[in-house]
């Protein structure tokens, strides 16, 4: 039978509403799910690889792979390029291995158009009460900063609809749960299934 | 918040394929998925009640609900009328609850044409060999019949075009955790949430 590709996942949802930590615990679990190697221009730290926790580049070679269209998102953070490389993705579906970004909603939504087959969701705080705790918990932002960001969720959580799931963060094994049924449903999808039955059908 | 409308899900595949065996093992599982209940004008059996192993109908009775569309689908099966009332589906998912139809190929794409937002799942064999195996194991079927099912099941593994999942029916356990995990999936899919969460935005 003919071999299916892996999935691209995008994760993806406000700031504050948990990514990293949903993130870290489904690397916990037993899944074929890969994690995306970023490529970034700050200096390795301490136990850091070049190829596993990061692509370490010059802000020469980072410029030229933007220029090259070699980057299905990137950023500015701090002085520091960050990105994600076409080609790992490209080459982890080919093997046909599911393959996961964690990034924000703007990065998302540039992923989506340079591969509208992925499978995007989204983090949903389970309210917004709840996220104002979460931003505030952070540390001793002031009041204005706090309603600035608040704002700002509320304009990422519009971005919603954009998305091909919503996946409620009330508890992060919960939410873990969730992302796990949906990579089995996609890969029961018919669409992604049809071309491997179809010499079922006609070799037999 | 909006309470979310529940889903029918349809669980479909040729005859041998093992729906029954499959539906019967989900049924054990702590789900909150309902199951049908067929209307039949068959007699009813020792221990059989109305309403809860079927709804038993006189022909007259049965007959008038083709009429007036009372049913969602319909088949005639040694002399008896066997059917799905819209009623109790349309109840079921009003109330927020998953209801699934365990049905042949050609009553679920009956049931696509009146319920196009139903989740449909194509319960599929691991080889036609394995099916052929399955339909020989049943009993003492001449080689004629068994090729005439086989060519049956080869036109229904065709229509896996018009159904939104495919579930491999390798083993039994596996094929339950598939489905449980499609149900887990469609309540997180952005188009059934978004009217509950265009509120927590709008709202607050």
């Amino acid at each position: 039978m003919k071999k299916e590709k892996g999935l691209l996942l995008v994760l993806s949802g406000p700031a504050g509403v948990g990514k990293g930590t949903v993130c870290g615990a489904l690397r916990q679990e037993e899944t074929s799910v890969q994690y995306s190697v970023s490529a970034t221009t700050r200096a390795p730290r301490a136990g850091e690889t070049d190829g596993v926790n990061y692509f370490f580049k010059t802000r020469e070679q980072f410029e030229k792979m933007i220029e090259q269209n070699e980057l299905l998102e990137w950023a500015e953070y701090v002085g520091n390029y960050y990105g994600t490389p076409i080609d790992y993705v490209k080459e982890t579906i080919n093997q046909g291995n599911d393959i996961i970004l964690e990034i924000e909603v703007q990065g998302a939504l540039k992923v989506r158009e340079r591969f509208p087959e992925g499978v995007f969701i989204f983090l949903m705080p389970p309210s917004l009460a709840e996220l104002r705790n979460r931003i505030v918990g952070r540390g001793t932002e002031t009041e204005d900063i706090i309603n600035k960001r608040m704002t700002v969720a509320r304009e990422e959580i519009d971005m919603m609809k954009k998305y091909d799931y919503v996946v409620e963060n009330d508890q992060v094994e919960l939410a873990v749960e969730r992302i796990k049924s949906i990579v089995t449903a996609e890969h029961c999808k018919r669409e992604r299934l049809i071309d491997k039955y179809k010499e079922l059908v006609e070799v037999n």
